[in-house]
């Protein structure tokens, strides 16, 4: 299994969360976004959203999508099962993945960041009160559906799913950004506690080989 | 079962495509989001993230994010199916789903257009562009996709599946924008066969209730 991703795309930090929760072995391909690599004729080739991650299977399908590769591991790998089989928990756990997947990072990712700096000509201040508006929109549902309806050290439980594995890419970007998470007590507690994990800490982007500091 | 939704939402379209070719009655609520009735506190204690479509199930339970809910009626509903069996297929399937929740619909809906407008004072012009080009991207990649791996008269097969829920939708919205589709001929021969096909008729935006012309 191969895996394109970049050290500090949240989309790949995801992918290799679920990755190394299965213990699931792959190679890791560098594609650095910051310098454009994802539009290169040979990535499109591979994505031809021009995105990362992409995993390469050990039967050599392409798979793109964040979610979709997520979908396809917990088809794939079962165990441990990230996705709860009581269908009111899998629903909640695939609400909050969905919430960050859909409203929260699409908006604020770097094609996006890019285009108002170079099409739109924004100024600095008017991009990042941009990335903290859709941030703190997010983060205020997120804090709301966490506090109604998770319980346990984890989203959902003391066991960690796909919701987990969303979220705390999305936490560690906002805090790079210099966001003020302090209001969402409640996700800041998951993430400490994501953090002190083995599987979450193999997957940080200070852990990959292509991090650069 | 209740939806409250939007007649012109897409991410609203979507779900009430899978309602009805599963064929489950619901009890249907507009929610306006053109004069913001989606951020009033009647519907933020039903949606904190301020977003149509919410579902209320049979049992009282309210979900939110439409991919949430989709799957939630792919498991509470199974027939007819709308997730293929076959891992390879249903990766596929999800893929395009994603590629058009996760890349195309966010960038594009009213919150962001009015962001845009209001807060960074962008032209008409610059608001189209910004449209055009978003669609652009991510019909490129839905073509290419569709054209390696679709076959039939729908996204994957004879069948509908949830890369058609998503897909009508994101066509129908890029025509009522303007955008010029041409190139896409797989993308348009599958919405021009899902327009013939009466559940996709009949979750239509000038189906519903709240439609107004």
């Amino acid at each position: 299994m191969q895996l394109y991703n970049f050290f500090n795309s949240s989309t790949s930090y995801r992918v290799r969360i679920a990755l190394a929760l299965k213990e699931v072995d792959y190679q890791h391909h560098g594609v650095n976004i910051r310098i454009g690599e994802q539009a290169t004729e040979n990535h499109i080739k591979l994505n031809p959203a021009k995105g990362v991650p992409v995993l390469i299977t050990d039967e050599g399908n392409k798979i793109t999508q964040s979610m979709a590769i997520l979908d396809y591991l917990e088809q794939a790998y079962p165990t441990p099962c990230l996705l709860p089989d009581d269908l009111l928990t899998r629903t909640r756990v695939l609400e909050v993945s969905n919430l960050i997947a859909c409203d929260m990072h699409p908006v604020n990712n770097l094609r996006i960041l890019g285009y108002l700096k170079k099409q739109l000509d924004v100024s600095e201040e008017q991009k990042t009160a941009w990335y903290q508006h859709w941030i703190e929109e997010g983060f205020v549902a997120l804090e709301s559906l966490l506090t109604e309806y998770g319980h346990g050290s984890y989203c959902f439980g003391d066991q960690p799913t796909m919701a987990d594995c969303c979220l705390i890419p999305q936490v560690a970007n906002a805090l790079r950004f210099g966001c003020d998470l302090t209001a969402f007590t409640k996700v800041l507690a998951i993430y400490e506690h994501c953090q002190q994990q083995p599987a979450f800490l193999k997957a940080a982007p200070n852990r990959q080989p292509d991090y650069i500091s």
